[in-house]
């Protein structure tokens, strides 16, 4: 019998794995110097967590989530994304009240969506994210983009779009809220099914909306930009502002809103333009979400986060063909021939290993010449040959596998004469 | 409407995230050293590999995974463990093909069973976990034992007892095996409901039953040890030999099963001895498993490899009360003042945390006091102050804050003077 793998996952493996950590440790990296701390929450949570906090409208609720019920008859769901989760533990945990805010917070972290898998989308993807509870500034909207940023430029991307809109304040969205029902209300039956019911659940998203995204009324459609009220127009201007003082560039798109509901002000997303990078372009999106941790049972607290794709990140480094600096080969291989040798070359192990060197033996009993050919395999950077002459006189032969040098030296002193040699630059 | 985390789970927050990072990273330098590569497989599996993989007669496969239907009817199971995953992947991957064996694997990642919470055991926990395929060398079954050892030590743990057995091969088990069912056989009526199907199913695991252990005829009951074969005991003395070679102590239980199914020669567990440590004392266990790939689908192929619960870690740490050394306190704060500065502090931030240092700034348009109050919580090495006129002159205000000390810089050379400073080891 054998088994697969399900549907739409994926394992990783060496050799691949080796761009995760990279990719995964950049963005702790970047979380630090921002002064973002990493907060994990649970793989699922009560499934009404993401009903209300991501959006009962919307299609990862109502198509996408793996919902099922425990042992003791809970209804569970795998979660689909991070905000809503954050937000409850800000809640539970009263983080609100801790003296210093905002609350800076960073995930990374598998999640799930029962989708059609392609490229660059699985049911199983791991997303980075991060959360600003508890600031209205305009200076931590930039902050937020500019992280984002950071992290793919520092790995390489240079094909980016940021694009950025604001959904407005509460008055501003119904505001325009109630204009587009009134543009589209008299074509509304040439739109889609969904569309039809979304002008009366969320009339902005239809402007969202693949299937209707070329009915002429589209392209007319009132620009939220138009209906903002002079402080979300103020607040946006700000925004703006410090994203030119940290250099970062945008475009202003104001037919840019997000499929979750909970979004206000500042939206934005990040899209690759790599040639050749294929159909789903937006590598990472964010936003405000003011009124999110009141719904989720909070006082009242602004936020703003964004989250990406680590799938998409590779695909974008793919489409860009970026080599990722990954280190490459062991240390030291040890090489040994007859019984007591084997025994002792634990002890060199030992002792490689315990200096912080990455260090290997032969563990199938294998000929001297097929040591010394996983040796290569593995690219060491030094073999050590232990036979039982060497170690009857206490030494060991090692080699330098860049320049071919061989010197016999002490066993008590192999440790410190590879160490010394990789200081010294000859083959690290 | 206010919402919880489902019960057996938790939140890692920042103040705690700081020590799951630590033994993370050490666990993940220690793999580097060994050469043992990570692997990352779904969060769930199709169920019927757990069934198979973990074995049928189980607590973990009878009474405590998280089984579901996905929206395509399939019968989906969270991981409740990290051997069957892996040995899935390595089958379907077809890492056996690959030159260089054996295969040296480790993952980090949560796992499920629906058991009662309780201190140092949670319904969704984390086990880090290695797994050596393609080996039958005894010095992989020390060197893995070793590397469990050597992540408890240098993260500070003393009081540990590595415990070891060995079930023997496919030969030595079916004798014990007869051995242990007449033993037990007149008595069976006495012991608990469990053990009178194990006699039939797995009469090994009466001497792991919490329920029956003080029943007489269970000091009594025949020893593995007695019924190993020449092969097998040869096999369990060498790697006895390898411990000590590596000067790792430990000590033989003949009693010690394991939970698993397909466990054979080396067993092995670690606990914790620390005073106080409660209940559970396994800190980790594993052992070799011959026959599991080819149980899998795969050729036959050797393995063995341990898992240790992260919970169970912390909760050795806290009783033997180990402080980890982990970092405290941000590089630098920039305190401003006046809407010319605010937004000029951006700049500065941008360019500390480019030199990769750890700034920030109030995002709450806090008054002066108030913004010095936030650099000492967030214990700031260095507090830069900019206000209208500092920033008129183009200086900076930077305050040591270990020494008191206050300097007038050039805006342009703060981040160097910064840099300096912290490299002078003044403040890092």
């Amino acid at each position: 019998m054998s088994f697969q793998i399900p549907r739409g996952t994926q394992d990783i493996l060496p050799g691949e794995i080796e761009k995760w950590q990279l990719i995964e440790e950049k963005a702790k990296e970047i979380c630090r110097r921002y002064n973002y701390h990493e907060i994990r929450t649970p793989i699922f949570e009560h499934t009404e967590l993401f009903q209300r906090g991501v959006g009962d409208s919307t299609d990862i609720v109502q198509k996408e989530m793996y919902t099922f019920k425990d042992r003791g008859d809970r209804s569970l769901t795998l979660r689909p994304e991070g905000t809503a989760s954050v937000v409850r533990s800000f809640v539970q945990n009263k983080m609100f009240g801790n003296p210093q805010q905002p609350t800076k917070l960073y995930y990374i972290g598998p999640m799930f969506r029962y989708e059609r898998p392609q490229k660059g989308r699985m049911r199983q993807f791991v997303q980075f994210g991060i959360e600003a509870l508890g600031s209205n500034d305009p200076a931590i909207d930039a902050e937020v983009m500019a992280l984002a940023m950071e992290l793919y430029k520092e790995l390489g991307l240079k094909h980016l779009k940021l694009i950025i809109n604001s959904l407005g304040d509460t008055d501003s969205r119904i505001a325009h809220r109630e204009a587009l029902v009134e543009h589209f209300r008299p074509v509304v039956e040439e739109l889609c099914e969904d569309c039809q019911s979304r002008i009366e659940t969320n009339p902005l998203r239809i402007l969202d909306c693949k299937k209707d995204r070329n009915h002429p009324k589209m392209e007319s459609a009132p620009s939220i930009l138009d209906y903002l009220n002079d402080s979300s127009r103020e607040y946006f201007e700000q925004v703006k502002a410090f994203l030119e003082e940290l250099n970062v560039p945008y475009v202003v798109d104001p037919t840019l809103v997000r499929g979750l509901d909970y979004y206000n002000h500042t939206a934005f997303e990040i899209m690759s333009e790599a040639p050749g990078f294929g159909a789903i372009t937006t590598l990472s999106g964010g936003g405000r979400y003011n009124g999110l941790v009141e719904e989720i049972g909070g006082p009242e607290t602004p936020g703003i986060g964004f989250a990406m794709s680590l799938e998409r990140f590779l695909v974008a480094l793919e489409a860009e063909q970026i080599e990722l600096p990954l280190e490459q080969g062991i240390d030291c291989y040890v090489v040994s021939l007859g019984e007591g040798p084997k025994k002792y070359s634990m002890s060199i192990l030992k002792q490689l290993r315990k200096a912080g060197l990455t260090a290997d033996r032969d563990y199938q009993d294998k000929k001297m010449k097929a040591q010394f050919k996983a040796a290569d395999r593995l690219q060491a950077k030094f073999v050590l040959v232990l036979g039982e002459d060497e170690l009857a006189k206490e030494v060991i032969n090692v080699k330098d596998m860049a320049t071919g040098e061989q010197v016999e030296v002490p066993l008590s002193e192999a440790k410190d004469y590879i160490m010394k040699r990789l200081e010294g630059g000859t083959a690290s």
